[in-house]
């Protein structure tokens, strides 16, 4: 129990958990700040029922803060320049999310002068990580307070706790746990505990099931600038509508569901279902004008660092220096990715159909696959060819014999 | 002009460049001992016609060898074990089928006592790479002949010369090159020399289009065993069988079609269209297994190695002795790689819809994402989580001053 | 306090951290077993001693186990095949000891039906995580009890409460701690806690200072086989034989002392100083018989995959099976490294002054770099080079402009 | 032979190879204009000599071009921001030159519309691939002549014919070869064309024997800022200067000298001498530095990427824009590589005895290593200790009875 009243700030998404902690951390003699981050997850009308189930829980001010520009600025870009797919399926929704979040709960905090920070995540997954690992960085002052983690509390005795103190509480029990975002919208529920369950087409909120999708394909295309894409079917856009258009069509096309099992932060083994058609679309259309324009180097190494760097932004390590340093290289790499792509939705099929880009390597006044070209002659590909496999072959002459015994 | 005949053995396919190779390296002197591969893309009845053509032709001896086995067992095996799709999309269909032909082509020559093998590739493409340093590294005594790329003849004027020879030849113009094989069908043609047309429909031969899919989805079970699959739908098959049946099924739902625009060896942008249900749909359920089976460390490194060998692989290197090395990681991580999977094919989406495997890491004893859980407590992940991100916290602290100015 | 006594397995160093933890557990209420496992710290003198203090402190059972060979053959040799050195510069003397130690501690845990086991690290260093990692691997079933750590003493606090006990402690305080085996000496000390003191001379045990050492050089020859050292100027001899006796050569040249600077587990900096002749000499020489005998590929991932073993060594992973899949892979590589090295110790430098092999792929019937040569003509040189850098020119060409701008 | 004379730009170091080929290409009808780009390898009177020998041979015009600070500020700052050793031993002393030389000889021809550049190369080595690849990348309209590889002549008969044109020529054949420039000195000749022989110290230009190196070391300080040094002994010194007096230092202490085992890019292995005091120097001093100040995921992958940028420069990939965007991570990590290192030269050793930073993450304030800390408790290190190994032990668990069978 706090003697002089300090400050706490939390990261409120209006959920049962971090609803509880409101009361609880001013039986523990704080003073609450809430702070509410629209990371894409809300629409109006549910920020203001956020709102106002905040003020109805006694918290001193409650804010909500659009995250959405800086989300995508800061981060969302790198998904796509990286093309950064964790498990070669998920755009990691969630992760990216948590650091706007700690940003802007630590600026309210340093604002209000608090000694403590507070978030609801449980003990038992990634997002307690990566709050506690993002508060201590850009605030190693701060407490940090987990009431749920702390508590192990089950969602029935957060409801009576709340119910105790004169508060109502909506007893539905959700099915599943969902995480909406710029990024796509993260499911986890009974289904995804095992990994043997299907996921039925009822868990994912907006994309159609295959046999409702219109017999018609659409076709569209976007246009890249340096990594990150500028316009659609022609038409400017900022990237949040874009973003926003593009996942309707998806959606509405049946494209961008799946399910991804992977490794949580803390060693064990997690699978959710998932939906991001927008995001999974930029990434397919950016990843096939990369290969009209980018050295097999450049693709080899960039893709390889992309990859590193979503694994550490999946582990809570945004604000180590080694993200900026591949940042650069990203950044670097990017600055001849641009160009149209022409793709195809039909079906939950998301088909690449066409590239084109003025830095284009594969100038058809060069050289064509599969014809003659007039960059070499035969003469200098046989020289090529006995050269480019010498020491292979060197090596096989000389172990032969130890091979076969 | 040879003087005293030697003899020369010919890879020889049975089209119009490999055709062209028997009269000419006749003239050349030569006796010519003809070698057909069957990789998996012949019929009976195809590979009766070729030898028939090859005797009119004039060849000393003709050959057919069938080398699937061989091609699944050698190399197709660390397709599926390592997941390779180079760009993230194709199976490397023909690359591994030049290997089998060499080696092939190289017992022959040995047999025969020859002085010379010979290969139809042009000066353009990467099997001209492929096949000289295969016979480089397996008989570096033999002289290498590659008569199309040493002519640069059109198509028209190989024709000519056959007919000058008496020979009949099909003039029909094909729109497009195959290479079909176990490991799928491989298509240039017109529409894939510039980058930004669209392939039709009508270029794949087996996979059909969405509309024209059935209305049901088919739900089948893979089994594997040590990285390899071994039933389809609870029936044993040996694995020839197996992905026969997966190609057909797979096409039936339109599953399995894509464009490949990547680097050839020599250095400039190929695109090619594809199609490869079988091993595509193995690559899915396979790597869906592995998420529940290999630990973080496992996944990432194999990923990564198995990437490079399919880089080399590609590249004509398969014979340096790092491919050993990587086949060795490889297979060193395949052991717990066993288990069923459970996919769905529908309107060309191939869908994995659970893995189950009695080395799964995801131990419903053990512990579950987004659940409480048994394996720790509250406090020792929040032990965990301070000192996890422990150093990128000291590194911003300590630099933050430098980041700011 | 426990109520009916149950053993606890201690790992025992004969220190004053561990001994203290003795009396320190039995008045907890355990029965306390001992195991002193010796990688290669100890003299037989020393050894008899630590017996003795055990049996003083109270111990039911004290063993001494000799680990030394176990070291070599399960770590020490990945070690030497990997070319493994932290931070380019330590052959991670200590962290191997700690696998070896805790197998033998739960093998005799097992033994003795104990419900726990116990070690002596404190809560700053990577110890503490090896241990613990290691016992919650091999028995997850025991309890791991760390009385330094939990109780955070001081050395003067360990020290009167044997006192207290009635035990006699030697005083005297240790200018440094100093950790002995088979992979060399670490030393840490006063010196070493900050980054810029020197260590000096008088620092380290066994390797003489410069000027102390012997006007003359010494020039030895080490055979490797497959890898591993097999004769000692042309003396087969096991290899702790070997090692012992490089060892003594190294140090009386003043050769195999540095500071290393690095990471800890729990991500602070760390510096020690250390010494290891006999490690770093047959590090050097394996890797000049390397060059000659691997392929580029080879070396590359080999090299590389052999400093990602380090690194998950360090950092207490021996356990995940990546470990073994990174070992076949050093394995498959070493089937060539065979051969002799001849080497020069001179004022403190090893110098590999030459190397030859069977399989080398320098061979002198082939091709010499600097000289003409009958592998390739000019010509085919020339189609090689022109190929070999097609794509980095062709990006050139189409981006300048962009570049420029 | 030429009808209307073109002017062909030979780069010419003033030896018998490039001598040979000022009449040669007059012979075949060209206009001869020498470069000779001094990359640190002349001393003035050398240059004047090579000006008087171009003159007499009859070029139309001789310029020299200094290209060492060009050499410094575009290459070599990146070989010691990158701790660049091939085989982890040689500063990659050649390659870089070429590229200047490259660069300037281009220069040269553009501005005197020549149609053609010659080079000296063999056919035998690495630098015809990196001469022909700059050029043809810098200015591929232009023709490319190689006459000592096109004519495969002996030294002999290059002296012979130039003896027949009326030239005097210094007939003393040299032991070796050597290339000098400001990354160091590199030597081949008879004892480094085996790789059993020992290369004695007289092979060594500048670098002291063992035994005649002073009794007593010198102590040094470097300071560095943002990984490049800019203080000797606390004295302000541009690049060139403190490298040059370096180098002195180096030598006269026997530090520096080594021999280079390695793959040359035609896929043969070579062996060279070197002597590269000063960046050695450099490279060990930022490299220590490195230790202090970068995180273990910065240093990792850094120094991946180094080493891949190293080899890349060695096989002529320069101009692949993926050393850009590796140029640009590197650059990034040095932010903070800013402090000084004390070394100690003596007996041909060169030891870091101390580093210090601003940016230091071995901050005393903060925790060290061995001793207790404030950062965290023993509690939470044991939560961190569960669970950071919990994946592995887990996955041990799952697996064993499958590993022990």
């Amino acid at each position: 129990m706090k003697n002089n009243k300090s400050t706490v700030v939390l990261a409120y998404s209006g959920g049962l958990d971090t609803s509880f902690c409101i009361p609880y951390l001013q039986d523990q003699g704080y003073i609450v700040v809430a702070v509410t981050v629209d990371t894409g997850g809300f629409t109006q009308a549910e920020l203001k029922k956020i709102k106002t189930k905040a003020k109805q829980l006694g918290v001193k001010k409650h804010f909500v803060i659009d995250g959405k520009q800086q989300l995508y600025d800061q981060i969302a870009t790198y998904i796509i320049k990286g093309n950064i797919l964790r498990g070669g399926v998920y755009p990691l929704s969630v992760g990216p999310e948590r650091v706007i979040q700690a940003q802007e709960v630590v600026k309210v905090a340093q604002e209000f002068k608090a000694t403590a920070v507070a978030h609801g995540s449980t003990g038992a997954g990634n997002d307690q990580v990566r709050f506690e690992t993002y508060f201590q960085t850009l605030a190693p002052q701060l407490e940090v307070i987990a009431p749920i983690r702390e508590l192990s509390l089950t969602r029935a005795e957060e409801i009576k706790y709340l119910q105790s103190k004169g508060f109502e509480v909506d007893e539905t029990k959700h099915q599943c746990s969902i995480n909406q975002g710029l990024l796509g919208t993260t499911i986890g529920g009974q289904e995804t505990l095992d990994s043997w369950s299907s996921v039925p087409d009822e868990a994912y909120p907006a994309v159609v099931p295959l046999n409702d999708t219109p017999q018609e394909p659409v076709e569209l295309t976007v246009e890249f600038k340096q990594g990150l894409p500028i316009k659609l079917n022609g038409k400017k856009l900022p990237a949040l509508k874009l973003i926003a258009q593009l996942s309707q069509l998806g959606a509405k096309h049946g494209f961008g569901k799946n399910v991804h099992l992977g490794n949580t932060i803390l060693g064990i083994k997690g699978r959710v279902a998932f939906e991001a058609p927008a995001i999974l679309t930029l990434i397919k259309a950016h990843q096939e004008l990369e290969k009209l324009v980018l050295t097999k180097h450049q693709a080899f190494w960039k893709d390889h660092l992309a990859n590193v760097y979503g694994d550490l932004l999946h582990e809570a390590q945004y604000f180590d220096p080694v993200m900026k340093d591949i940042e650069t290289l990203i950044d670097s790499s990017q600055q001849v990715v641009s160009g149209e792509v022409k793709i195809k939705l039909h079906h939950g099929n998301c088909q690449v159909l066409g590239v084109k880009s003025p830095h284009s390597l594969m100038n058809p006044d060069v050289a064509s696959y599969g014809e003659e070209n007039h960059l070499w002659t035969g003469q200098e590909a046989a020289g090529f060819s006995k050269i480019f496999g010498l020491q292979s072959s060197l090596a096989y002459q000389v172990n032969k014999q130890e091979t076969k015994s």
